[in-house]
């Protein structure tokens, strides 16, 4: 992919105008108190899988509405007292895999969590949370970002990010977790709920939002027509006569709109050649983000980002937030 | 695309084994039973399209669950005495879209229900009916076929399998149709469906299955992975040990095993090219169908098959069962 | 496709400089006057397809150079006076088919002409029209582009062009049609010669140009290579000595030329992301056209533009005009 | 490509049965006498190319009724007495370009002529000679597969293959060639006029038929999809009602017919991967082909063959055949 | 990707013919004592990654040639006692990466090395080892297919076969190793390379080929076309007269030919739509391997085989070795 | 393609800055009088390709680092005085092919000589010289562009750059050669070569640069990701953290630092849709070029340029300069 996005310098003080709903903050406190409503009720079973450094478990917490939602959860073996701990969330399409999947954080000396996202993990990595209540007990293949869209209230995202509140509070409520030294993280997908986690859990320390997607939706669908962005390009292609209301919809659930009412400190990616994530609205939610914010930009790159030189930029980043 | 099935020749005589789970008619007795146990509740709604040869009514009935499902209903204008009537499903990711997509078999005289596929309806053209309740309000960008699929009690298709067979209750409820004399077609997904409904509904005059879908999937994702039979190529890609839960839960929704149960006079078509319901799939249900029946073959056509020259076989066709 | 071409707000306001030939009105009276010299001859024979609320009749006339040209005509069943009429042209590479393909209008209430495309028909949908003589009497897959590109004289759409002059004239002469009430329309192709008949018919209404094809070439061929525009890339690509021969010739055949001549009301419609007939040439005719007029805008939408959607706008704007 | 087709050994006994009307004899002997009705009028004009080691003319002579076909001519300079001579015929969608492409056999000793394929000559070198008459005078960008097709006397390969055979008798005519040491050769769609001629001018002593096409047709439409023979496919998947007339058009064009016919030493070639003319194709060509015989074969070639490798292998065949 | 390839059951006797070149085994011992001459000089340096549970050095030894190749080692921290070790060797255009990429294996309790790839590493995952000496030293975009190929003594893969031998013994000089229960492991290119180690170096004790590419060339090349086969299919299209010099090379870098020399127990697996490692050409291998075997079948799976599915069957495969 | 890139009233003005490094003639006298140290040996033995109007030499000559290069070298037969003569470059991943490939020039009456491409040779046409020395002793498909990039001293186009000043020389040593009348030529990378040998070998008296490669590489990076362009996008996306050494390197060999110090009278071309060869990274060198200077624009090309029209174009442009 060539460079199709603005300009780096144009990027760095690209600021756009938001659409925020005047009941955005209702919407969400009306939102997070419903499914607190019910018991969080996290259950921490030990898995076996083989791993000698480090212990596991199959996590389940009640998300939104109650339903239930899985997790791995894995801690450095022998460890006594309380750890810093790292929340990620999975990019579009993939479920919380085996636990092989997520060793850096752990293997770092960090409590970690990683969250199943509902319905999701059937693309690219399997998952074990179908979307709703047991009468589709399964995930599936995507798409999501239709799914419920003609609503705020019926609206896929309002489920997963509900639920992703929960996951810090479940992580929080670990034995072996400092619940003041939580951060939150994740790419594309994960990183776009990394941001919403910040706007709506002020408990958090920090997030690392990479290449994060769910940012900036109305110039997204202009610029590129690529999946997952795409769907919603497909349901406005085909309903005509609902692109406002999809519009209205997608207004609750704008990164640029959590960016503005987040306080954690905050370590942004960005790839300039990222034709599923465009850089505009990468850097749209990076200028609107509240907190103190530094971000990573990889010239060459498409959505992989910085991969694990970026997760390197993380570590450190984490060793300076937890000392 | 090559003809890259077997040779006309072999199609043929080709007569796979079917796998049919035991409990299949049980399985299915108690699924419309559930369905009928909630009151069809057909209602008929003027609907104005500036349409001056046709009445159209905007129809709503209650199908799986008790849900409530869209259609379009039409009849020549004037009509006083009670004719014989076709029933439509609809392909893959299509919607009921308006009156103008479907007036070919009213024109010809007779009344016509064109049933919305729930959920669907955001791909090619839109619908107006969710798959699940109000939670979920509106439809969505697919895919489908994977959606519930780790049991048959959550298959996606059993909802709309049984909301076909409502359909065919709503149409034959209208004062001026002729209970008797109802026919189901449909391309693709709305093939796939028509077989469905003549195995299990033993109500139905005849059934035109145009290059039908949905039939013996384990040959289908072997020889072909696009989409939408490719969704259980991803699922299963994705998901290594369903592998086996997957096909059990297809048997109880697979064209081969409606088609042996089958009694209504069919009308089949198929292109030697479609790499979509690929000819061996439609051949081992046209050969495995108990009925009486007559098959096209277009020889140089992939999924589209004989389009309009399909249609006039459609109404010769019809003529004749109905006269 | 993404929006590649302008925004919307420089779109509408888009008046390019156009070229035109000192001799374009001589070349085309010229052209109409030849071809008038031979009779129209229309024959109207009844064909049966079935149809119960339709009158069906398989049209020949006489369109350029006296050369025998299809098509169809539709009335509702029963009519005894006088009836205003759509004529309808139809997109690159589609023929006339079946009646089938073109009941929207005539269920309307309105009578209909759809034009068979000399030389086309074989991509799409069938015809039955060659583009010469006997010598070469079928329809082929184009392209059609280039054919005797090298002079006005000779190029393919002189021909198109004028039949369709001569197929309202057609229309207008059968018994049952207002002649005074005749509007003309078509998608693509289609709608590039709406407008050309709009610039050369003055007895016509009004036109329905929808996603029109044939304007603005010299910035259509800048922005996009795909066919049909793409053949002429191609032809210039081979033939580096002949550019200019190729744009003078398509001077005389260029929408925006039309456009400034048409006096009849018209309704546009464009696709924001049209990449076959690309949003700035549409709207470069819709600011250049002369008469009364308005424009639908499908911002999500490709070359397909509002289909259905777009129907129910022209249904409407038919019953302001025709009342 | 990966082999597609039968493996070499199978190929090597491929000869399938042909498809022979009984009028074929009769069908090409009027149609040549026909075009021997008018005078062949070849005239050589000396072209200026800045070439100092050939004579370069620009021929034009006359074709199928009598219309006025393009040449060039080459011999080396200061040539005295006759040569033996090459007559090439150009692949699918090219014209004569300029005489720097076909310095090869001219610069090894030979008169050489190539002819300009008519109407073809704007995909990928231009050409000069139009189709039909004036009135469509340029070439155009394709499809030629089906201009015709629905009657041997109107197909559009009739006029080509005749012009073929006068090319010959072009080439025959000028006072440094010797008539009976003329060759025909060319790749792709200049492979299979070579056949062509070979079968129907009996005075030629040689055929270098490379990568031939127009060569039974009937396989080449199942086993492939690609353009050329994809016209023949689409043009059929439109007109599903006129299948059998295309392919009873098609058996007096078909390479195998003119192979059983022709008596001249011939060298093949063939590529193992070729998905433009199948090796299938070819080797029922080869194997059917009646005079004295060679094939090279190319395994890891698609549709370029051997390129430069096999024209030394036709520089070697030409010594041993003119010596 | 469908089933392209043989079916399953013939799949699991399929054992072709295998080309051995009779100086096979001269060839080897001969190039290995040559490297051998070179003293392996393993350098084990201290890395920083911030990994708190493991121990990492970064590893550099003398390889082919006595060339520096570097590698990662990782030891569960405060390790005392001899542990089991694991060395991989990585997939196609790969480079060693950053540790973290390669946490499993040793997080499950083993010593672990992961040889850098001389050349590669510019693709997917970036690298440190440049092919020849410092006069092009750095790593580049492939391809290594065909450098070298006229000959088995300059062909890429003898010096980089010859690395993985040392890459073997040089893990088993660390003083924490375990020289008797060392496995090699590696994915595709990772797979062919273990194949041929396990075929060079008898002291090995396991080998886990996963979805092994450099096996059973000529059916590959025959059946795909798809890089990294695919170069050689592009090297001997444009050298048609280097056509048996090519596999003549090839023959000594063949998996089937280590496959038949090979002791150690082996896990391989395959997947049954791998366009990259045909099913075949995997199933070769296997079926002439004579050590101890088993075979895990990823029957929905392309070139990503069974991924971290695979990873928990290698786990309990080491589990069950190693005890 | 579309016209992408500036449109052509900017593009004649483009001049954008450099980046040259300050040793950049250091650098290069260095490197040509180490390549000088070695002595040229330039052997010319008579190759026989049934070529009667031509003497065609198979040459070899001492490259960089002294490694033997190979060439063809051709003149009118017959000949005793000193010819003009034009040496040409060769397209990335061709090699000297067979003769018959470059019979243009030398049959227009010049001494002709091209270079074979030291290690490619391998995609489009056949070569004979491999990189570096015999233990890698073939050519290779690419990628090059790549190859050593970390450093000026081993990259790639040091050593092909350099060769390129040898076979000037070389030709200028023949004994029917006019040393004082030298002119390069080549397309795309051959292009760029030629403007390398024209800033770096005085003598040359003229260049004809054709859709040159090599020139304004950040540009070209960012505004298109196709091959060989691409190769360096590729290695910059893997090692993230070497993207300024990469263009560090590249200054060294850009065409834009060779233009500036050219005197030879130059022939450009350009198409203005090239997405291999940008027409800014054309016009950047083009703007920059220090001697007389001449550029033919092809609108409607894409990387083949003018072809043989630019042909005509560059033959006329020698008459004048050689007389």
């Amino acid at each position: 992919m060539s460079q199709f996005d603005f300009p780096l310098s144009e990027l760095e003080v690209y600021k756009p105008e938001r659409t925020e709903p005047a009941d955005f903050d209702a919407f969400w406190q009306k939102t997070l108190e419903a499914a607190r409503a019910f018991p969080l009720d996290a259950r921490f079973v030990p898995a076996e899988f083989g791993l000698e450094t480090l212990d596991v478990w199959d996590v389940t917490f009640n998300g939104y509405a109650g339903q239930p939602i899985k997790a791995w959860m894995m801690i450095p073996k022998g460890q006594k007292s309380k750890l810093p701990c790292v929340v990620e969330f999975i990019g579009y399409g993939g479920g919380r895999s085996f636990p092989y999947h997520w060793l850096s954080f752990p293997s770092c000396g960090y409590a970690y969590l990683v969250m199943d996202t509902r319905g999701q993990g059937s693309v690219w990595s399997h998952g074990d949370t179908p979307d709703m209540d047991d009468s589709t007990s399964s995930p599936q293949v995507p798409g999501f970002m239709t799914r419920g869209i003609l609503s705020p209230e019926t609206y896929y995202y309002r489920r997963l990010m509900t639920d992703a509140v929960r996951a810090v509070e479940t992580a929080a409520s670990h034995p072996l977790v400092d619940a003041d030294r939580v951060v939150v993280t994740g790419g594309s997908q994960g990183g776009g709920i990394s941001l919403a986690v910040a706007g709506l859990a002020p408990s958090v320390l920090a997030a690392m939002p990479d290449v994060p997607f769910l940012c900036h939706y109305r110039r997204a669908v202009q610029i590129i027509d690529s999946y997952p962005y795409g769907e919603i390009v497909k349901f406005c292609h085909t309903h005509r006569d609902k692109v406002e209301t999809v519009f209205h919809t997608l207004s609750y659930f704008d990164g640029l709109n959590f960016a503005v009412r987040a306080k954690a400190k905050a370590l942004f990616s960005v790839g300039l050649r990222d034709e599923t994530c465009p850089p505009s609205t990468v850097f749209a939610a990076y200028n609107h983000y509240a907190g103190e914010k530094e971000i990573r930009v990889y010239e060459f790159n498409n959505h992989e980002g910085g991969e694990l030189f970026h997760l390197r930029q993380q570590i450190a980043f984490l060793k300076t937030i937890f000392s």
